[in-house]
């Protein structure tokens, strides 16, 4: 039988995008240390939809995804688009998943072990020019790292001679790249850059370390955007990248903001 | 015509709640300068149903919602849960308003004014018994107000003799009373047991004083919450309470949490 | 006292945007009816930041809104900037605010009267070449309503030649344009395109009538795009415009998605 | 170093819970086909706080949790809180848990597979009579799972003799129990309450079968919530239970809600 969605549409409006959001599904990310880590991603699959098509088959992105071995890591991403244009017989394919990444982190001064979770994403697009093979002309993919840091206020430090207010911030960072990037990279440059970073589990002889370290080092949201861009414009991998940081003051409800981005 | 709601059930199960939740109206909510704020509130309404009666007419739960004046407050909320009873013909009927409220601050040194956004909320029942009128056995009503304050840690100003951690937090003061009491009673309360209250605006002079003010007085989560907690206890208008403190600690990715209840 | 934020930075990395986000204050909206109304909106106050200089006044942003008189509209919106442009001494300035409108509603055969809560938003930006009068080259702002509505899958229709699976989408329309855009007429578009529209209060009659028009007009999710961009393209007034719909499928746990974006 | 938090209060207010919340770990699930699944859960710890003790050592909630296993099972978590309160000497611990839960799924006519995503949780409280042996005394574990499914208006049905509405639902199924539930159990209860499962994949043959099949099988809300519960009375393992569901009107902005709770 015919579907409906394979008849024409007059109306000549090309769709940017058409696909399934909120999608959660098993998949592995691979880990620096050389395994692979199970965990769970939300995924958001798109087409594009030409102009004289009346619709997609909606079904077929859930069945590329409970096809594919879902592995998030650029590479794989493309096959995974690969398969989904193929599917779809669409001019290009893209793709947005979110999942949670562990960090390993040993407490300054007592050694305890623990892991913090960092929240990541993938935005992936494969054009109409690529042949979907490794490293192809027309594969773009942007990895997103938010890092959860501590920032020391320096103007309250100066303010008071003393009693400065401290927060949680996050940096989100995201780069486009040239070969191998991994997460845990991007979170410790968001690390170095802040006042402290920050460790699920500290003993008293640890928090005293990390305190005495962050009020050496106070800074401003803007300085620690600065800090993460000056080091990715020194980095070759790095193409292009979006630094965005935000402050949950201590002092007030409201949060700040600052942000950067640069193409190479 | 019949409706197929006013049909029989015959598998004696009485249901606690049937309604409507997340519908979004107007309101207006009394200030205790005097005045009343438009605002617009999420409203959760049910009614109970008997156990052999088939389904509730849920178009009334609107309706009733629509021909009310919508004025936050506890004898306001009485009449409203009066109506919606008699227009469901259920034996009682349940409100929960969530809202914001803003309560007026002024920075302590250079008098800067601004506006502090608390959400609040009324959870309010007029039971079987009731007649509806003010005061009438069979009606309950809590009110919460979350307050967003400042903590310093007191552990690590005497670990480190100098550089605290400091935070947001949210006090989340539940009430039940006899008489009158003010949204901004809640508020003044939760900031008087924080080491600080927010300000949305704090120019240089006002940063300073309010941490000088801050670090002289580091609360724990456990102490914010016996304070206010005690507080609470004196009160001859409270005939139950809860608190809840949150921490957004700035040296850890996970919060902090206290809880007291107590009926008196 | 000279403000360390007034210091220079040595590292040549101007930043895009620094300013508060989640700031929730009151503030008016004008009605299509004439009227205005009341409401609470969130904002987000930008400047951008020299690549010379240390850091922005944060406490500036807040007093600038506390002294504003916080109209949402795009000329109001527009002398907002340029006082925040002045007090920040930034060459650009730019806002987001969020908020709620409420579109009454008749419902179609008992005449039922209610309100539907509708998310909008204004972006705005004042760029560094406009003088900040009114329709001054450099400023730019965009609207958008996040509009509910129904729709009726046409696959399922043709597959069952009866039982069709409906359910609840938003079509969130954003538009760039010359002169005056109501909100009342972008909610009037998108529900014009879909099966039906939303009516918080619906009588069995209403229901009826509803239901009947939603079947006789199916529209898949990519149909629903296209009739909305359609129109807006045959819109003198609009320059740009982005239509994003979102369909809660009622036979699936994800939702699926559709979007496009135009400049004229 | 004596700890400040070891010192006295004498303000006579026990603390009903102190702990840690939104703590991401890794952890395993045990599912009915055998295996285990890894997966990411959130968790919240408590103590309860004696009236003359100052404060809680909260990084050994942390440390507890990362040298535990994280088995998500009723007699692992008794394991965990018993750790917990020995680490604390808490007179009890208690914890919530809440993870993603994937359930195989076959599509009814083509026979694809695929995984719905339910979220599921545990709350568990290790008392202060309690052992912490295996089915001790003093320790009380709920279990939910929230199950999305699909229901047909049966008021819509007879009012229009065809067209009628369907949406979106989700069905929290709550239980105590006696020896072992399964999380499919439950959900496949509620599904088989609804007019219809969900499938994450639906070719044009599956969507026909399940819609022929629901619009056989119209509920009310509040057929739906009674019929789960008529079940569960007969499931002589189930000592408690919570039935809560929640609509997503396709005719409306807002939902519609049912909850029945009964103990045995």
């Amino acid at each position: 039988m015919a579907s409906i969605q394979d008849g024409h549409d007059d109306r000549e409006i090309a769709l940017d995008r058409v696909g399934v959001v909120n999608v959660v599904y098993p998949a592995t990310v691979p880990e620096r240390g050389g395994g692979v880590r199970s965990t769970e991603a939300t995924f958001a699959l798109f087409g594009e939809l030409a102009e004289d098509a009346r619709g997609t088959h909606l079904s077929r992105f859930v069945r590329v995804l409970q096809s594919d071995e879902r592995i998030l890591e650029p590479e794989h991403l493309e096959r995974l688009l690969s398969s989904l244009r193929d599917a779809l017989g669409s001019a290009s394919a893209s793709a947005e998943v979110e999942f949670t990444y562990f960090v390993p982190k040993v407490s300054p001064v007592s050694g305890e072990k623990s892991l913090l979770a960092c929240e990541a994403s993938y935005e992936a697009t494969l054009g109409a020019g690529s042949t979907g093979g490794a490293g192809a002309a027309g594969f773009d993919v942007v990895l997103t790292v938010d890092v959860p840091v501590m920032t020391v206020c320096p103007c309250s430090l100066e303010l008071t001679s003393g009693p400065a207010h401290t927060q949680r911030g996050h940096v989100a960072v995201s780069v486009r790249f040239n070969g191998q990037v991994w997460i845990e990279e991007l979170v410790e440059l968001a690390e170095d850059c802040a006042s402290a970073p920050m460790f699920p589990i500290l003993r008293g002889e640890d928090e005293r370390a990390v305190l005495e370290a962050a009020y050496a080092k106070p800074v401003f949201i803007e300085d620690l955007v600065r800090c993460v861009a000056e080091r990715l414009d020194s980095d070759v991998r790095v193409t292009w990248y979006r630094v965005e940081a935000e402050n949950l003051e201590s002092v007030h409800e409201h949060d700040v903001y600052a942000c950067v981005e640069r193409e190479r």
